[in-house]
């Protein structure tokens, strides 16, 4: 008995360097065939030989256990020359709009100061993947986003845009206004909400950014991943942070260890919408060339580890019902 | 030159029991004449002997410093008897509706229990001082009450209800649907909103119930207040905690230290609607007998304490360009 899941990916995936790197991976190698590394280290990735230096890194901590990661650039001026050099290396390019003002029209002002970049990602078929918020109220930033995102879809018709770790009923609303624009949902937008955060003590364990939002919004997210939509791709945006950090206020929720236990509590069975949602989904849409790998989850109660190096994890102690079963 | 204030009143403060009262006291007896004192104590201010007792420990705390504490009943079913014979002893009976469910029949299904109780207070002219939040949503828990508010105010026509730390439009908009609603605003729901604790790094000191707003919800706050509403007072809700607490993630902001200087600058020089706010409209709705006391501001930089006692105060270690002069 369980469920066995064919080459499940993650499409968003922080993996960090180091003694954490080598803490974390196992987490998301275990359950994982691949997944979508950032590239948001101190220098960022912004170049092959980076990336290169990054996957070596990532490979040695792997150990062995069968998992692709693909590798993001950080968004920059990149030239044409650059990228169809390195186009082999890297699956995406990573964009944080930083200093994108509340208002999106200057927000669209300061995106065309990459629209060279977007031209050549757009001829070499390389996706773009947002981090979506402006910088406004924090309940408002996603939603405000979504005027930029239509628009960088409307003037880059074939450059596959993906909106990250999407938090709000509107940007599941955008999926159908363009052909190409494509979204990831973390585990813990898709089950919780503020209320998580603030509604009773204060809990830095469910501290992100996009922050949780209504039940409304997540009941959106519920309801396009339930029905299974083709353009909506699992991704953890798994991002942990030391317990010292994360008690001076950093932003991330490390769900790694409880990714694939918590969805098949979600999908209640549902095994085919389950596979397209961690899988097939981002196979098809992008051609992914992932190892050879099925991952088992069986019905066997499971405690959460406390703690992962020095990382607490999302529910932490707490007894889940379902478990990775590792073939051996 | 400065700010001369005529016996300012904090309307909602909470000043706990032991060592940490004598930390914080000194923070409101130099601002104000009086306060509000909260019963939440362990076990909560439930009795005439208990709020002797209580009162008995401030007044040793405040160590001759001029300041009357009008002190609270933690809500039970009070007999007429009981009341009549404490009246005196006390300015209000504080209800947290605990247990009240996101619907608002139900809520009020469940305060009529607490009817008997009302009919006393409302023959006795007792004020009725309610934290008004339900279950729901943290962003619409205050939202969602305010029809249990109008029904109450509706159902015991004499009686005083406060609506304290008012946080939302809808609650403001209801001052003017009932001659017995009034409302106390604390300085960090006129000052703050969800941005402060969630916008950038999680910011426990910001971290309160109700929870801060939206943009919107503190410019209704702030037009209110601005307009001298005469049923608008101030109530601080300064909710100190040690730091090993509000680490655990305790509510409450402990605004103390920096109320007057803080609202020297939100009223820029109108010093008429600073007294109706921090004096006046109280001691008018209510007929406070409080010391003789005039408490002087003036443009001096000081420098926020990093912590008081065990507690960090909100904004600690900033320098303000005003603060309270000692009357000698």
């Amino acid at each position: 008995m369980g469920i066995v899941l064919d080459r499940p990916v993650d499409m968003h995936l922080h993996l960090r360097q180091g003694e954490m790197l080598k803490d974390v991976i196992p987490w998301s190698s275990r359950q994982f065939a691949g997944g979508v590394v950032m590239p948001n280290l101190t220098p960022p990735v912004d170049s092959g030989e980076k990336v290169d230096k990054y996957r070596e890194e990532i490979e040695e901590a792997l150990n062995g256990e069968a998992f692709k990661p693909l590798m993001t650039l950080f968004m920059r001026n990149y030239t044409y020359r650059e990228l169809k050099e390195w186009r082999s290396k890297i699956f995406s390019i990573k964009l944080y709009p930083a200093g994108i003002t509340t208002n999106s029209e200057a927000g669209v002002k300061k995106l065309e100061e990459i629209y060279p970049v977007l031209e050549i990602m757009e001829e070499l078929k390389i996706p773009l993947s947002v981090h979506g918020e402006t910088n406004g109220f924090v309940m408002e930033r996603e939603r405000e986003f979504a005027p930029i995102y239509l628009k960088l879809a409307k003037d880059f018709p074939n450059l596959p845009i993906i909106m990250e770790h999407i938090s709000t009923i509107e940007l599941v609303d955008l999926l159908e206004k363009a052909p190409n624009l494509y979204a990831t949902i973390t585990l813990h937008h898709l089950l919780f909400t503020l209320d998580d955060v603030v509604g009773g003590k204060l809990n830095p364990h469910f501290f992100c950014k996009p922050i949780l939002k209504t039940p409304k919004d997540r009941e959106a997210l519920q309801n396009v991943v339930k029905s299974g939509h083709p353009k909506v791709m699992f991704g953890s945006d798994s991002a942990p942070h030391p317990l010292g950090g994360k008690l001076r206020g950093s932003a991330g929720v490390f769900s790694a260890p409880v990714i694939l236990p918590l969805l098949t509590l979600f999908f209640r069975g549902d095994v085919a919408t389950f596979q397209k949602f961690v899988s097939s989904n981002a196979r098809e849409n992008f051609k992914l060339n992932l190892p050879t790998k099925k991952v088992k989850i069986v019905e066997e109660q499971w405690q959460v580890p406390y703690i992962v190096g020095e990382v607490i994890p999302l529910l932490a102690g707490k007894i889940l019902p379902f478990r990775i079963k590792n073939s051996k």
